[in-house]
């Protein structure tokens, strides 16, 4: 793909067509029916910002990416997952079954072994209406919201989001066609008042019956690293229970990121508070807190979305590789994936640390920087003075890219409609580069920072 | 899934909605509303009847399936695999990459190795305007076969295929609210001259232009078994280029059971009569020639798909999983994907063999059965006098049933309009059962038939 790194310097495919004149959006029309495309096809862009970003990082092996949502790569766990190969494949019919097809709705001992450990999760509030068969195995759990968007989703349709929210979840959105209306959030995640706000105001324009779902990215969120607090998570359950009026109003509650707590807190999801198991679409990912090569997701799903979604996934491949998921089910039935996380929490959280330490100790310095510390996950949020534009076309990128470090522009994470983006924000991810380049790539960014800073910020 | 056996028994979603009387498809279409559920959900209908037959089996083990497109389980190559995954973990950096995110594309190593074996496949008339570059790695090919689809399809456009067809890709192009269309085939494939006037005759109508692609699996198909027939090859290419008008006609050549050719031969590939590359999707798979436990496909694109179908891709999955792929890079370099086919062949062949022995033996004494014998893949068509049905409703499959035996019916293989569905047809698939099952299910279907034609037959 040689167009993808000039994409990644020049903004991507979608942002570049948003600015595009009209009469050169009316000739893209032109070319696409002349090539017989869908409109599914227009609607999606370009590769969605994350491949752009990471291809962009594979073609200049010098960057340090504070961008890119990789792992930690030294920290992979190729001894468990050779462990659990071996212990597959000690029995013939183990095996023999591991790489036959299996079923479209994923596997019994994975399933299972998913359902067990969530109960342990939410045993504070436990998890009602709800068992192993709810349960569906997916490829990531991208391929989850991708199911459950495909499944509520027509053109011209709502998705309530945070402001800010997983990009890459937004992209999908309008790859459907549908759009993307934020609600405000604080350092405490999605405001309840400001999504009952928002309904109300949707509501005056006619536009109630579009909301299919809200959107929630319980722990640790991406981009933020923020967890939704306590006595918000009833709150937001209740507030999609009322506002059910023609149909019922689905939170899509993103769990990716659950494992990775570094300071032994936990919350019980939004899932346990849902007392009849109508509302909350509740998923997860091992590709964070294990191997995203292995590519297993899952989600927890309503009985009325459980079909609709299994029809959809049956189109699409017939069921997730057997062989990932027998390979993961050994890995969580063994108690590998807790030795795994424990592992992984205190790499992450020296890491975490490291950031912190290296916004004060090096961007302070150079700009009146302001974040809240995460507890958790993969990512810290910095936001500059509302002047700065962290934008792929503004001066900062080209400086950071100048300097060799890139990092993820706030404004791909805000919502199509509703709040407005912030550009002064950005995301930096401390996952992939190791100690030295961490230090390194916050060093670089400084450098940036301060050779904008003293000439006009924008 | 509960209620996934008793689907089988009674008919699958899909035809049991089409059964439906108009106050009750209103009915559902106002409960499809009430849970907020898209159309693509309500296109999408039930889950596909390969999964439902799957499900069938699974749930009654004492019935011998003729039905699934499972591949023979105790031929699963265990120490390939094993072999594959030692020499990936014999270097540290490589075992750490399989189990990293990867790219949308798919990895390169296994593209390469694609490539290289298809240039010996195609060696003598050869691949024009392609490269490794072109091939996306896909979760078996029916996720390509999807996100070709989605590519290409707006609800209403149409894809032309043979009659009868591979069903689960006429289900998938229902579920984009699109049409397949049916073109006559005879002993040798698809007829380009039918193609030509089923083109016609939709250009009379004022159709042409939602006519997207043609449907062709050019080896051993599914559900005939047969190979189109070397001539029709170019002129099949020659008709979607010279049809080509106000948009590109693809042609999407599915070439999933190139592999299982059992008596040595070969014939070149639509793609290798597409000179410019552009109208030819080449799509295969590692699932019937090796394992459908890794679900490994990929496809060979035009260079105008490549882009959309990337983007859509990457909305599903972020790219298919890295350890999969470099397991089969590692099995295609090693030349042990050939051992593995070969070994294949013989015992299909065999198997082959014994199945058109049992119609000889144990059918043709109480039916007229009609068939042309396969030279390789998985599957046997059989025709049965006229007034036949096999259909799940009618009395035939209920006694195959009640005897321990199922096929798939087939009516299931024809597109909605344009050739009318040959309820006499079923197919059966030798793929799964061994070979004392094999017999046995040949003469419980024979006795099956038995006691039908003693009755009325339909």
């Amino acid at each position: 793909m040689g167009n993808m790194g000039e994409r990644a310097l020049t903004g991507n495919g979608e942002s570049r067509r948003e600015m595009m004149p009209s009469w050169q959006k009316e000739q893209a029309e032109v070319e696409r029916v002349l090539s017989g495309l869908s409109r599914r096809a227009a609607w999606s862009g370009g590769p969605p910002i994350a491949n752009v970003l990471m291809a962009r990082v594979l073609a200049q092996p010098d960057l340090i990416s504070l961008a890119a949502g990789f792992v930690e790569h030294l920290s992979l766990p190729v001894e468990l997952v050779e462990r659990a190969i071996e212990k597959l494949f000690s029995s013939r019919t183990v095996a023999l079954e591991s790489l036959q097809y299996g079923t479209t709705l994923g596997h019994p001992r994975l399933r299972r072994a998913i359902w067990e450990r969530l109960c342990q999760e939410d045993a504070a509030v436990g998890l009602r209406h709800a068992g192993p068969e709810q349960i569906v195995i997916t490829a990531g759990s991208n391929q989850l919201l991708y199911l459950v968007a495909e499944a509520l989703l027509d053109p011209g349709d709502i998705i309530l989001c945070a402001a800010p929210s997983y990009f890459v979840f937004l992209g999908m959105i309008k790859s459907f066609g549908a759009r993307s209306v934020g609600v405000a959030c604080d350092h405490h995640g999605m405001i309840p008042d400001a999504l009952e706000d928002r309904l109300a105001w949707l509501e005056r324009r006619g536009e109630l019956d579009r909301v299919k779902a809200i959107y929630v990215a319980s722990y640790f969120d991406n981009p933020t690293g923020l967890s939704l607090a306590s006595e918000r998570r009833p709150a937001l359950v209740e507030v999609a229970q009322r506002w059910s009026r023609k149909h019922r109003l689905y939170i899509i509650e993103d769990c990716a990121y659950r494992d990775l707590s570094y300071y032994e807190e936990e919350w019980s999801s939004l899932r346990s508070y849902d007392a009849t198991g109508q509302y909350v679409v509740m998923l997860g990912s091992f590709s964070k807190s294990f191997s995203p090569g292995l590519r297993v997701g899952w989600g927890l799903l309503p009985p009325a979305l459980l079909d609709p979604v299994l029809s959809l996934k049956g189109h699409h491949d017939f069921g997730s590789p057997n062989f990932n998921q027998m390979v993961m089910a050994t890995i969580l039935e063994e108690g590998w994936l807790e030795e795994h996380v424990a592992r992984l929490r205190s790499i992450y959280r020296r890491k975490l640390e490291a950031t912190l330490k290296a916004v004060e100790g090096m961007l302070r310095p150079v700009v009146a920087v302001d974040y809240v510390p995460p507890r958790g996950g993969l990512y810290v949020w910095l936001q500059l003075p509302e002047e700065w534009d962290t934008g792929v076309e503004g001066p900062l990128f080209q400086s950071a890219v100048e300097e060799g470090v890139v990092y993820v522009p706030g404004e791909y994470c805000f919502p199509e409609e509703g709040e407005p983006p912030r550009r002064c924000c950005l995301r930096v991810s401390f996952a992939m580069p190791d100690d030295v380049s961490l230090e390194k790539g916050m060093a670089r960014l400084a450098r940036a920072i301060a050779r904008c800073g003293s000439a006009a910020p924008r």
